[in-house]
């Protein structure tokens, strides 16, 4: 507590409402404060600091002029919420951030009324602030939505989408465009190209402040204005079109987003007076106003605890690399071997390890930006014209390339590598992020081939068979995280489809492993062998195409049968039933168990935390399999515990 | 075959390569034989005749320019291709077009090597030719690559995330714009405002032949060139930036799509001297050169057999309203009930039916264009507003937008209304357009309710029922197609969410049914009963929540218990083994068999006939069911056959 900054302003306002009475200079005294305490609380919990810092001023400015929460506030991807959490009510849990219990890294409609519509996947902001302004047109009781985007996130196909549509329907909408010149990794498309040259050439012919606009704007104000439109683009005028105006909109901008002075004469402006949709290009810094984040955009994007004073991040010691390391160095041994491999990312090189091929073979990776639909069909074209693409996308945003996997791969027929890294709960990013239904979604289509990784050995096969498949689609997912620690090869082996294997053979209970919840299923079978009890652990390998003679062989010599996925109800354990019962095997000599994710959503916590929650431990797979099998619980709940 | 045209230069060419020896007038004759041919053979099957009558002469062009099948010609959506199948090798076949073991509706690539990528599902061409190019940049055995893409398919995210990487990319890559002005329905958003305006103001300062371009032609070529600009926009230069351009395209048009003094000098200038990606902006007229089509384009999208003299549509006699129909016109009630209900479709306002309600209820009915992404996420905003949304989208393209019901809808838990028209399979259309995945991929998600009609009165009460449940987001399936004939009231009633309901009571098997597949399993009993088999049917209506209860009583009194379903694996059967496995019921005194989709794709062909290579007819549900519960299967099978 005592070295928690001096934040008078911040200390005297209880909620947005006290804002709309304060004038521009105390309230950029207050976004001074704001900014210190974001700075502070993130150096205890560790998060997404940069984009936060980019956004002080200009939460501080609508909260001021818009009527909160009866207006809707929507940021789009939401991790540049912590000042607006600050303002609106959770200044008190603002260092629970992202912690067990504590709040969400995110906008969360279960958290506040001013979080009108969550967010943590981006580009949904533009169609949510639609959907609310039709409410409000058709007699809901709400007021103006504003939908805060990023120059990376308005890339997606889906904010063009919103966009278009929004222009057409002409509805008063407010889209504010934070173009800090930064997504994630640094821009890319032909999207980043434009935003930068607006900003960049003040003397540019699409440069402009909206003329007809700016001329029924009340004098004081128009001086503002205008100043703010010769500030940035040094023009006295212009009406060029733009491709926002060409979707539509009333363009405005762009105005400098760290300037109260700018920002809310333009918000007050746009607010009195617009009837249709209106664009505001706001530009900020990410990291504003902390050095060590101004000076390292990238790396503060998201940190870790840090030190307020130097900046210096708390260092995690990793017991053994990331599985997404490990995932990209296999990837690029086999781009060694193999010169028609190529990977795909949308805008996650470093988060999905791609960046390691890329070093080497740069011209054979490429990002395409958020833009999964693009990404999945890209990589089919290519699988189409003869190279072998890996397409590595966390699990829960290839959900936004489905139909592109059923109608472009998968019914097609063409060898697809998919890299799925976050596969089951992820931590700390919590439910949003969560890649808990790819088994099932993928597992569903025929040709494709579905393996989850039990270790990261197991990755590095996976990597090599998949290079060396070139049958049709094939699929791997492994987990956010490090693995287990083993001793690694230069190489992995490849992998016969659909061939699972025995990690341990014993005679009373089977527990069939799909992916990395095999260390668990490890410990619940020591615990298991403390009671007497003797356990097989098999790894399956594949969900698609099954083992079906390792299952059989399972299920003819033990009494219970327990499948266990880092995944929802409908994927590897669904198989297996399926499979089974449609044989006509189930038949209760062996009794089996689906242990899968259950039917709720995890709050964010530490990995292990949340699988606890959803009943995924060493403990639950032991008296599941005990239960099934019929033997006494005993003490084997407090055997697993005391073997930690 | 006596009222076939005369087509000589048709019938004088062997494929495309005969096409590069020819003059401007030779191919102007030969795309007139082809149009005819076309006509004719649509007269005969039935398809899509206007998109396919649009593009005769850039077919033509397309072929007689560049290197087929080296070259990479690319149909976005892809039912414009049946002159492209008679120039490749596919004319003896034409007349089976959507026929049961004839040539698909779509460009496949098992049907032919001129078919390199195929597609069904819209704004897919511009991602799979920049995947080529770089397959041609990295050694593949491939030339250029050409996209073909309308101007609904092109207002797609999709498309546009493709044309954001290619011009970012700035690899040599043609996409050929075909504006016909027209989607499927009259086109919406605001980038259909750009195009027309483009399109109808000659004078206006977006019009361009790309001046760069032009200057470094050839003078015969440069001439055809100007001439053409100057026919469309009536410019002799200018120079402001497009839409396109904005992307990183070279822009060149808009030209006249019937008009080989046109196509031929301006695709051999691009094929000659492009450098990066270029964007062709053609003309065409939907239904072209054939007066019925030409009067009707939205009618002769998709034809029925017609009589090529009068253009008159062979009628078909439906013996019940269509489930589309029925779930329109029950919408509409519930929507007079109840002002806060609203409705959104994706370009699909005649499809789903939504416009049966749009014509009372105009200003509650949202067309968001071909956007599913965004028309989800804008339902889940409405409904976050308080508005009560029915988001009407095929199974198939509800694939689109996945991320975002699970991301945005299911996630928050906003009661977004799912009303899946085209659920399990759909004939013609074929493989592409299957409605399989949605149980599996919906079910999975906490927090769904999702519903299967049996019929079209229990399609009435879902709907009701939907328009009464404001917990969360609640979807249900019905199939393409009549309904079964049944009596239906002025509105219908509300179910109690996860109740099933006993159709008849039996002793012997139980049949589940969930969704459309109930009347194929009246028949099944029916077969059965022959032999003596007491049949309980039960329409199970949910997939989630499951009747637990209904499943556990059929569970205790019958020998079998067999699911049935219009999906793939993974979905209802999986979600009732799940629950029974889980609670250690699966003990074989009731053998349970769970009847899917099979694991691969069913090709094109009338229903009934595809659910019959799929294994899911009465004769096939009701040997299941003899099986399962070690029945002799006796005479069944020729029973049913017997019955009809």
């Amino acid at each position: 507590m005592t070295n928690r900054p001096s934040t008078p302003f911040l200390d005297s306002i209880a909620g947005p409402a006290d804002l709309r009475r304060m004038n521009m200079t105390a309230l950029a005294n207050l976004a001074d404060d704001l900014r210190a305490e974001v700075i502070s609380a993130v150096s205890e919990t560790g998060g997404h600091l940069g984009s936060s810092l980019g956004v002080v001023e200009l939460t501080v400015a609508i909260h001021a002029v818009f009527d909160t929460p009866r207006d809707k506030l929507i940021f789009d991807v939401g991790h540049q919420c912590y000042p607006h959490k600050v303002l609106t009510g959770r200044r008190d849990r603002i260092r629970t951030l992202r912690q067990e219990g504590g709040l969400s890294g995110f906008t969360k409609r279960s958290e506040s009324e001013y979080d009108p519509f969550g967010a943590a996947h981006s580009s949904t902001s533009i169609s949510a602030a639609l959907g609310f302004t039709v409410g409000r047109d058709l007699g809901m009781p709400t007021g103006d939505a504003i939908a805060v985007i990023g120059d990376g996130s308005i890339s997606a196909g889906m904010a063009y989408e919103a966009m278009n549509n929004a222009g057409s329907e002409g509805r008063r909408l407010f889209v504010i465009l934070n173009d800090n010149e930064m997504s994630i990794a640094p821009p890319v498309g032909a999207m980043s190209k434009y935003l930068s040259g607006l900003y960049a050439s003040p003397l540019g012919d699409l440069h402009k402040m909206a003329e007809g606009f700016e001329s029924v704007l009340p004098g004081p104000i128009r001086d503002h204005a205008r100043r703010a439109r010769q500030l940035v683009t040094g023009m006295q005028s212009g009406n060029t079109g733009t491709l926002f105006e060409s979707l539509g909109f009333s363009y405005i901008g762009p105005i400098d987003g760290h300037d109260m002075s700018q920002l809310l004469p333009v918000l007050r402006a746009a607010k009195t007076r617009a009837t249709g949709p209106v664009l505001i290009h706001v530009c900020t810094k990410k990291g504003k106003g902390y050095a060590p984040a101004e000076q390292s955009a990238d790396k503060y994007h998201g940190v870790a605890k840090f030190n307020v004073a130097s900046g210096e991040q708390a260092k995690s010691r990793p017991n053994a690399p990331s599985y997404t390391k490990i995932f990209g160095t296999a990837l690029t041994v086999e781009a060694q071997h193999d010169p028609r491999i190529v990977a795909v990312t949308a805008a996650m090189p470093n988060g999905t390890g791609v960046d390691i091929m890329g070093q080497r073979f740069g011209s054979r990776v490429f990002d395409v930006g958020m833009a999964e639909q693009h990404g999945v069909t890209f990589a089919a074209g290519m699988a189409a014209s003869g190279l072998k693409p890996f397409c590595a996308i966390y699990s829960t945003f290839l959900q936004r390339g489905y139909d592109q996997i059923v109608h472009d791969v998968a019914l097609q027929n063409l060898p697809v590598r998919f890299a799925i890294d976050r596969a089951g709960l992820v931590g700390a990013d919590g439910p949003t992020h969560a890649g808990s239904f790819d088994i099932g979604y993928l597992a569903a289509l025929p040709n494709m081939v579905v393996m989850a990784a039990g270790d990261e050995l197991e990755l590095m096969h996976m990597v090599r068979t998949a290079a060396a498949y070139d049958e049709g689609p094939i699929a791997f997912r492994y987990p956010r995280g490090e693995g287990v620690g083993l001793d690694l090869p230069e190489r992995g082996e490849i992998i016969e489809i659909g061939k699972g294997r025995i990690v341990q053979q014993g005679s009373d209970v089977a527990i069939l492993s799909f992916g990395a919840h095999l260390d668990e299923c490890r410990k619940a079978a020591r615990a298991l062998e403390t009671q007497g009890v003797s356990v097989t652990i098999a790894d399956a390998r594949f969900a698609k195409p099954l083992d079906r003679a390792l299952i059989r062989q399972l299920l003819r010599h033990h009494k219970a049968l327990v499948t266990v996925e880092q995944g929802a109800q409908g994927g590897f354990g669904a198989m297996v039933l399926h499979d089974l019962a449609n044989d006509g095997l189930l038949d209760g000599r062996c009794q089996v168990r689906t242990m899968t994710l259950p039917d709720r959503y995890i709050d964010h916590a530490a990995p292990d935390v949340m699988y606890a929650e959803a009943g995924l431990t060493a403990v639950d797979i032991a008296a599941t399999a005990m239960q099934a099998a019929n033997i006494g619980l005993r003490k084997v709940q407090s055997r697993v515990v005391d073997q930690g």
